[in-house]
């Protein structure tokens, strides 16, 4: 940590300073230049929790140093994580695609998606059974009816299958169905549900929230990690911004700034990320090609019946089509 | 609702789109322009959900005519409401101030910043007993025992009080205790949450959401309002911008916004907004300026030993000074 | 300026970086942290032009620790600006009212407003020559022949008149006709012509850029200020966010920003700021509360028949309204 | 154009509103719906310019069915565009790669640049010579010196040569060197500068705004064509938003999207886009796979020596490195 002090700031105030930190059993290093002076910290600064010395007087501002996520930070964990979920695992050399419908709405439409995406080549199976919805009169999930389709889907096929959960209710019910819970974009920052996923000890996915920096979707991740979980995936699925012409603007770069910062997977999803069809492909290419460990797309039997983004989903012949030609990408990726 | 062709939409597409909604029972009508062809939809546009008219043949975009939300909808209620809370009334004519520190400390911290906010004219006491913090290692709130104290801290001031809650546990053990409940920007799209705490019919303090637009708050809001629960005041606290000299970059535009879209109440947090303890008091100005039904302010009796938020908490007497500030600005806005 | 290295940088290294600062006449202040070590420059930064320390190996990043504008900056000028225009001044204790149509479109429709807005107190006339219009298909502006109907109006009112300038050749003409020009959004850095504005030596008004950060737009003054004219004043107009109820998203909390960083005056134009007129109105007692130096707004005899940004101008009656309104926050705001 | 009224407009304003349309001599089509009424507007919209319909009374908001810019819409030019440039040309089955130092800095620096990127594949020369540099101190370019190396590369090289011009003056001047201006994002409504390229008729590139629109984009792009010059090829380089991981967020959708909105080709600028040399790699190969039809990379003879954006340029053997890696992408793609 680095305190910079203001170019008036008084000997008193640099000594106040300094002595605060000193008496927390800190070291300071002090440096004065021309124009302002500067304290450098050094040793465990959680001991100066609720020392609030961006507002003693003379003091301009304060710069961390060091992340305040450990346990997912690359620093301390140099290696790539490789997740272990269902039958495969997820992370380097290999590409993960999730497929499946937005929402759970019937037996048939989940099953036969189940089917499709399988002979398609996907390993997981998506399908929401808890849906977040901004407006209340739009359709809410069939809940535990859904997760129950999702199971006889994973008997069926041996899909893995990935579900929402939105609410300490919905995980209880859900971890007794599915092999990976989700934490969506909207949940992203709802500690105490990030704290149970960490305590149920299951794989989960977390979406980015939908303005979150990267530093605080790591800062999530380490909610989780930190309750003893440490099978996290990561998903880039688009953040807000001004621009319009796409649901949310998909923040490729993303991807290699979490390879550098950290050692989990990371999935991208260019469904939620752009909301248009046309778009799922070209994107879909692009998240291959920055290294992404994997891919989440919505597939529906029949875009034009969906009870929740349809716009967005591709029929069985369009995911079919697309992961064919995925498939030399991935290779010159080094994925399979 | 409106949907756009494309400008080569062919006769048939158009004949497919107005049969579709035709069969649901809703009218048409068509208008055929030189470039394009728009066809008007006339009924309940509910009939349409799950018919994803945007991805049929020939249809460019869909637009909107009417808002999702309905019941804080200003045109089907065009009096402004008072919300009753606790001993008092929010909304035309009013300015509620709530003040109080960010999170409860202890019991001496919590009852001195109630006596001294009582004193300079505050209505309500806020307090964090359970704290959303980005990183799992910070102060994380002192739950129930928080409460106890903010239950004496009434008692002994009269003072109505308000607590965020951040789980539907922590919702269970709150409503025991407080006059109102605070619903935080990271909750704001908790749809679980929302909905319990609309049956629960205890008053709700809305704050915006990071990065929610203001039809998302409002269709929030609709959450609460559509399970029984009129009694929903909003917050706007800051939204996210491209912009770091402030912590968020206050909306002052959203009030009037929210005075032309509903008919809800509308307080200003200009703490959050800025996290600079300087820019309080001219925000807090500007809010009574534009119209906002109230403030809520972090007061704190030592805001350089504060276990969180220090930065931009006022101390007693800065707070005292504020209040006497704000008189002239209220009277000019008819509020008291 | 502090550079921070990566926790596994070596030691030689933490040398390399060390002997190119000092190779180029600086000091150097070395602090070594547990995790890791930070070395602060101390002496004139100018001097590591074109050294990109940030990518010698081992180095994580660097911390800027001083304003690269120093001009304008108020810790090297911390007296608040008085800035001379026209037959008055723009500063402390005073509040500056600009008004007229969008775009000058006539005679008849100008010299109105030049007696309307004067009428009310207005002390500027504002209105549009060159026009910057998003569309090639839109009204582009009268050019010369509108600086001519500004000269006449201000010989028949006395106002003193502004128009903004869109290049170097609008700007050779106008400095003929007008008290004070205009830096319009889009070209806040359009740099040359920052230049030639500061060498002209005329009063400028330089509105905030719609996706600047402030300590940009503080950059841009310096553009101005740095070739030998003074005279600036800023203008909050509004930024760009993800927000689409208003046209832009007001910053008012820039206004005690700038207050803090900067001696420069600073209006704020809610006219454009949200284009829509109803909120006028508000957000103009808003800035008033909040500090600002003064105001700038469209005022047009028929907003109905405006050729350019018709929605959001007040008619005269409006105005007129405004002005008495806004009179007892004035009075608060100790300003005349 | 659609016209929609608020719920309670009354029969006279809807009246008042059709009449106007038909006064200038348009078609209306009315579509009165249980909650609203909408009105249709069938004709040239550009005879009412200037009518402001959106305040007349019972008006609630206005939705514009057509784009307003029409030469570079993709509806009215369904061919995607080949742009020839120099000896070559861009658009559909090619991928131009652009390459060199951010600013020319001297003779040396740029011919032993210009061999380097022609030698590893790069068929054009891309070099600062008019700098738009955020502070005054900073190095601003060597202006026309620098285009007499630029031309002297082309001479040694066969390289075609882009420059960036940032006024009138500088266009002047590089049009007797240049084979493709270059107008900046900072520049990208620089009305005046975008007539005058349009009048010159030589190729362009133009760079997205850093908050632009892709409406806004290419109204821009319509400045140019409107004035009789086609030859432009679009440049996504990022834009601002709320994360600070990157200098801007690369916007890769837009490729996708501009190629259903328009006909003209799109590179992509990863360099400027991130501001970081280790991830010009991955998006390089990403903005291949999404379908770009070309790249501009930064390249310098010794990075960390480099007047401006040294930070993220790559060095020779990494600029050739990445040319072999892109290869099989290029193949991929169908581009050579």
């Amino acid at each position: 940590m680095i305190i910079i002090m203001k170019p008036n700031a008084s000997s008193e105030a640099v000594e106040k300073v300094t002595n605060l930190i000193q008496s927390k059993g800190l070291q300071v290093h002090l440096s004065k230049g021309d124009e302002v002076t500067i304290v450098g910290v050094v040793g465990d600064k959680t001991r100066l929790h609720g020392s609030n010395i961006e507002i003693s007087d003379g003091v301009d501002k304060i710069v961390n140093v060091t992340e305040s996520y450990k346990l997912v930070n690359k620093k301390f964990h140099p290696e790539n994580s490789v997740i272990p979920v269902g039958n495969t695992v997820i992370g380097p050399g290999t590409l993960t695609v999730m497929a499946g419908p937005c929402a759970i709405e019937n037996h048939d439409q989940l099953l036969s998606s189940a089917y499709a995406v399988k002979k398609s080549g996907a390993t997981f199976l998506r399908g929401g059974a808890y849906k977040p919805r901004t407006s209340p009169y739009s359709f809410q999930g069939l809940e535990e009816e859904g997760l129950k389709y999702m199971k006889e889907a994973r008997e069926a096929t041996g899909l893995n299958i990935i579900c929402e959960v939105t609410s300490l209710r919905a995980m209880e019910t859900a971890v007794k169905y599915v092999d990976m819970l989700q934490i969506g974009a909207r949940n992203m920052q709802n500690f105490e549900l990030l704290k149970e996923v960490g305590k149920s000890g299951i794989p989960v996915l977390l979406k980015r929230g939908l303005a979150a920096t990267i530093d605080e979707w790591l800062n999530a991740a380490e909610y989780i990690i930190s309750e003893g979980n440490p099978n996290i995936v990561l998903c880039e699925r688009g953040i807000r911004t001004y621009e319009t012409a796409t649901r949310n603007t998909l923040d490729i770069s993303a991807i290699p700034v979490i390879r550098t910062k950290s050692h989990l997977p990371i999935l991208v999803d260019p469904s939620h990320a752009t909301g248009v069809r046309a778009y799922v492909e070209p994107l879909s290419k692009a998240a291959v090609a920055v290294g992404a460990d994997g891919l989440m797309i919505e597939v529906h039997p029949c875009p034009s019946c969906a009870l929740s983004d349809g716009p967005q989903s591709l029929t069985f012949e369009q995911f079919d089509t697309l992961m064919k030609d995925l498939k030399p990408y991935m290779d010159l990726a080094g994925r399979k």
